[in-house]
C-alpha cells in the first residue's frame, strides 16, 4: 500500500492545503514522502458529525457483529506485515524485533476485546422483580450498561501500534460501542495511516457506517483541543505527557458538558529492594535493574525511575553492581528529536542540582542522534526536599534512593505522587517488612509487583494500568486490559417497561453463559 | 437525647464561638435552641486527619464486621424514634408521615447496603493464572477493588434524612470502606446531630476508630470549599443545586490531585405522552401528573418539570384537566425561605418571558410561608429557543410543552441538557413511536420509566439514579441503589505475589457465594 498522507473522514480520504513530514529520529531528517495532511476545523467537524451518526447505528449491532469487526481489524492489521514493522522503524527507530511483537499485542488485544464483546458480561444486567402488592407498589427494574458515545483517541508516541490509532483505547472504545476519532500522533503519521486504513477494510468488510472510525492528523495542540472540545465528544483516552494529559482535563473540564479524560502520564515506579533479597541477590537484582531501566531506551511508561532500600554494605555492592553494567548500555535512538533534548535536559538539571551524584552512564553517544542512559543515587532527606528528583524524566534514568530505616523509605512512600506501579523485591525473610509497606503501595499505585519488574504489562482480566494521580486521570480505571472496556460505559435503568421495547438481553432467560444480577443474586 | 449544637469531630464533641440557628420554615422564624458550631479550619484538618488515619484500620476489617457496623447504626437511627422525626418537621417543613417513611428508606438502605459488603461481589475478584513455559512468561495476576480513601459527602437539603448525613452518599462510602467526613446542610442542623449520633454509637458498639466518622457544620461556602481541597480527602458525595455541584468541581479539578465529585445536580425529567396514551386516558394522566408536580411540595430531583405531546385536541383536554386539578393543590410549606423565595423568582421569570402561557396555580397562599404550585404550557419552537425553559425550577412547577408532530418532539429531546429520568406514557399503539424515541431517551438520561411518574426512586440493584450532565457530574454511576459502592472503589493488580502477603479472599478457593473471574470465566 502506498502512503498517501490523507486523512481518514469517516470514508473519506481528504487532503489539505498545510501539511507536515514525519522524521527519522535517528537522523533527525524529515522523511520525504508523503506529506501528511493537517487536519482544519471542518475536518475535525466532519469526523465528529460522521462520528455521531454512525452511533446509533454501531451501538446497536448485534454483539456478534461488533466483534467480528474487531477481529477484522486485527486480521487486516496483521495482513499489512513487513510494511508495516518498516514504516514504523523508520520512523520511530524501535527495532523491528519489537515492532513485530508490538503489532502481536495490538491484535492479540482486538481479539481478546472482541471475545469481551461476545461473552456480554461488561452489560452488567441487573434485573428486580417487580412487587405490585407491596406498599407502594415495587417497580420492574433493568439495568445495562450502555456506550457513552463518540470517543477522542490520541495516539501515543512510545507504542506506536499499541497505545496508537489501534491501541488499547480504540480497542476498549470500539468494543465499548464507541465510534473512535483518533488523533494521530505527528512522530509516526505513516504508521498511523497504514493501521487506518486496516481499520477503514474492516469497517468496510463487516459493512458497518463508516464514521465508526476517522484519522486526524496535526502538529498543534489546537487540534488535540479542539476535538476534546467538539459537543459530540462523550470520551477521552490519551497516553502521553502529564503536561498534555492535565492541558486535555482542563478542556473537557471547561465544556458546557463536561466529559471524562482518561489520561495515563506520568509514573516513576518506585521498586522495593528489602534486606534480605538486597542481601542475597543484590549482583542479580542490578544486572536486572539496569536491563529494566535501559530496555527500549527507557521509554516505558512502567520504567523503574526509582529504587528505594536501606543503606549499608548490600546497598553499596548492589550500587556498583549498577555501575558496573550500566557503563556496558549501548546509547540509543529515541523516539523523536524532541523527546531526546528533553531526556537530555532532564539529566542536566539532576546532575545540576547538588541533591543527587551520578552512579554511572552508558556509553557515550556516538552521534547526536543517541541518548545515553544514566543512573543517579541520592539519600531520602534530600529526595523529600527537591521535587525534581520525583519527577519523571522519560527516558532511561533512573534514581536510587537511599533511607536510613524502613520507616523512613515507609514515610518516603507516603509522600510519593500517584503510580502506575510499585515493586517490592524480597525474600521470605522480608515479608514482615514487606506487609507494613504494602497499605502504602496500595494507596499509590495500581499494580503491585513481587521480584520482578514493572516494564511488561500482560494484556489480560486481571491487569491494572492505572493508578492515582498524575499516573493517571482517574485511577477507578485502567487502560490496559479488558476491564478498560468499563470506561466507556455508562448504566441505564428501565423501570415497568414493556418486553416488546427492551433490549434482547433483558428480558426472559437473558443470554447464555454471562452473569446476571437477579434479585439480588448473581446467576449464570 | 438533648441537642447540644457541637460538631462531631471523630469522636469529639466540639464548640465554636461561631454559631448559626435552624429556622422553622413554616414561620421563617429561628429555632431558639440550640445554636449550631461553626466548623473552623482547625475542626476540618482534625476530621479529615481522624479519617486519614481511621482508613487503614477500617478499611480492612472484616466484612462482617462492616456490614455489622452499618446494621448498628440503621438500629440506632432508628431508635432515635419520635425525637427525630419532630425536629426534621420542625427543620424542613416536611410532613411527620414523609419523615418517618424517608427514614425507613434510610435504615434500609444502610441494611441493604450492608448485604452488599457481605456478599463481596463488589471487589470485583479477577485472577489470571501464570503460565511460566509462555515466552515471555506469564505473570500470576490477582485484582480486587480496594476503597478510595476519606469520602466527603454534603447533606442534601430536600432529604433531611435519606440524601443527608446517613443517606446513600454516606451508606455506600461506609459500605465501600471509606471514611466518611460530612458537611450538614445548614436548614437542618438538628437533624444532622440526632443522625451522627446514632452513627458515633454505632462506631463505639462496633469498637471501630473513631475517625470514621465526622460531622461539620457551616452556613458558608468556604467550608465546603475547605473540606474538597483538604488533600487526605479523595472523593466527594453531593446532591444539590448545579452552582453548589459546579463549585464543587471547580475545586476538586484545580487541587493538587483532582478528586472525582458524584454531584447530582439539576433535571427537570421530560415526560413524553404519546398520542394513543393521551387519547385513551388523558384525564387520569392530568390527575396523576398534577399529583407527581406537587407532592412534596416539588422538591424532588426527578420532579416531572417537563412534559411533551404532540399538538391537538387530547393536549387540549389534557390541558383542561391539568387546569382543573392544579387549582385544588394546596399552598405548601418549602424547606427554607431561600429556596421558597427562589421558587418564587422563577416563576416571575416564567412569566415574565412571554414564551409561555400559565395553566393554572395552586390555591393561593394564605400566608408569606406557603408556595402555590404553578404549571405553564408552550410551543417546542419556544422552549428551544428560550434556555429559561430547559432549567430547573427547583418546586411545584413544570411547563408544557406542544409538539407539531413526532420529529418536533424528537428533535427536541435530541437538543435538552442530560436529565436523570425520561419517562414514556404510550399504549400497543404508541410502541412504533416509542421505539423511536427510545434511542435518543437513553442518550438524555440514568432511568427511563413506562406509564408511571419519576419520582418515587427505589432503593434496588437496578437502579439508576443518575445520567449524563448536568443531572449529575459522572454519568457512568447512580447515587441510588447497590451499584453506588462503585463510586468509592478502585482496582489495585498483585502480580507473582507471594500467597502470605495476599488477602484471604484473592488466595485458594476464595470466598463462598460471591462471583470471581478465573482466567476470563465467571465462576461462583
Amino acid at each position: 500500500m502506498t502512503l498517501t498522507g490523507k486523512l481518514f473522514i469517516a470514508g473519506e480520504r481528504r487532503d489539505s492545503e498545510n501539511r507536515f513530514h514525519a522524521f527519522d529520529p535517528s537522523t533527525d531528517e524529515a522523511i520525504p514522502e508523503p506529506a501528511f495532511a493537517i487536519a482544519g476545523p471542518r475536518d475535525i467537524d466532519d469526523a465528529c458529525a460522521a462520528a455521531e451518526a454512525a452511533f446509533a447505528v454501531y451501538s446497536s449491532l448485534p454483539l456478534e457483529t461488533r466483534a467480528q469487526f474487531l477481529e477484522a481489524a486485527a486480521d487486516e492489521i496483521d495482513a499489512l506485515g513487513e510494511a508495516l514493522t518498516k514504516r514504523a522503524h523508520c520512523e520511530t527507530g524501535l527495532p523491528e524485533a519489537r515492532l513485530n511483537g508490538e503489532r502481536g499485542r495490538t491484535v492479540g488485544q482486538l481479539r481478546l476485546f472482541a471475545q469481551i464483546v461476545r461473552d456480554g458480561a461488561w452489560q452488567g444486567i441487573r434485573i428486580d422483580s417487580a412487587d405490585p402488592v407491596r406498599t407502594p407498589p415495587k417497580p420492574d427494574l433493568r439495568l445495562h450498561k450502555i456506550p457513552l458515545g463518540p470517543v477522542a483517541v490520541f495516539g501515543a508516541s512510545n507504542f506506536p501500534l499499541a497505545f496508537s490509532i489501534a491501541g488499547g483505547d480504540t480497542a476498549s472504545a470500539l468494543a465499548a460501542g464507541c465510534p473512535v476519532v483518533a488523533k494521530g500522533h505527528p512522530a509516526h503519521p505513516g504508521t498511523s495511516e497504514l493501521v487506518a486504513s486496516a481499520i477503514m477494510r474492516a469497517v468496510e468488510q463487516t459493512g458497518l457506517p463508516q464514521g465508526v472510525f476517522s484519522l486526524l492528523n496535526g502538529t498543534s495542540h489546537e487540534l488535540g483541543t479542539a476535538l476534546v472540545s467538539d459537543h459530540r465528544i462523550q470520551a477521552v483516552g490519551f497516553t502521553g505527557s502529564r503536561m498534555g494529559g492535565e492541558a486535555l482535563m482542563k478542556v473537557a473540564a471547561s465544556r458546557k458538558q463536561p466529559i471524562p479524560v482518561y489520561a495515563e502520564m506520568s509514573a516513576i515506579n518506585p521498586v522495593i529492594l528489602l534486606p534480605a533479597a538486597l542481601a542475597s541477590r543484590g549482583e542479580k537484582l542490578a544486572q536486572d535493574y539496569v536491563g529494566s531501566v535501559t530496555m527500549g531506551a527507557g521509554q516505558f511508561c512502567t520504567n523503574p525511575g526509582l529504587i528505594l532500600a536501606i543503606r549499608g554494605e548490600a546497598l553499596d555492592n548492589f550500587v556498583a553492581g549498577v555501575a558496573a553494567a550500566i557503563g556496558q548500555a549501548s546509547p540509543q535512538v529515541m523516539l523523536t528529536q524532541g523527546i531526546r533534548e528533553q531526556f537530555d535536559r532532564g539529566k542536566a538539571n539532576l546532575i545540576g542540582s547538588d541533591s543527587v551524584a551520578l552512579i554511572g552512564e552508558g556509553a557515550p553517544a556516538t552521534n547526536g542522534c543517541l541518548a545515553s542512559a544514566a543512573i543517579y543515587r541520592t539519600s531520602a532527606a534530600e529526595f523529600v526536599q527537591n521535587p525534581l528528583l520525583g519527577e519523571e524524566n522519560f527516558g532511561a534514568s533512573s534514581v536510587i534512593v537511599e533511607c536510613d530505616d524502613i520507616d523512613q523509605l515507609h514515610g518516603l512512600l507516603a509522600e510519593i505522587e500517584g503510580q502506575l506501579t510499585a515493586t517490592l523485591h524480597m525474600t521470605e525473610d522480608d515479608f514482615v517488612l514487606a506487609g507494613k509497606i504494602l497499605p502504602v503501595l496500595e494507596r499509590k499505585a495500581g499494580r503491585i509487583i513481587a521480584n520482578g519488574w514493572p516494564t511488561g504489562v500482560e494484556v489480560s482480566h486481571a491487569m491494572v494500568h492505572g493508578g492515582p494521580y498524575p499516573a493517571t486521570s482517574d485511577p477507578k480505571s485502567t487502560s490496559v486490559g479488558t476491564l478498560a472496556i468499563e470506561r466507556f460505559l455508562r448504566p441505564v435503568c428501565y423501570q415497568d417497561f414493556p418486553a416488546e421495547l427492551l433490549p434482547e438481553h433483558l428480558i426472559g432467560e437473558g443470554p447464555n453463559n454471562t452473569i446476571r444480577m437477579i434479585d439480588g443474586k448473581w446467576t449464570m
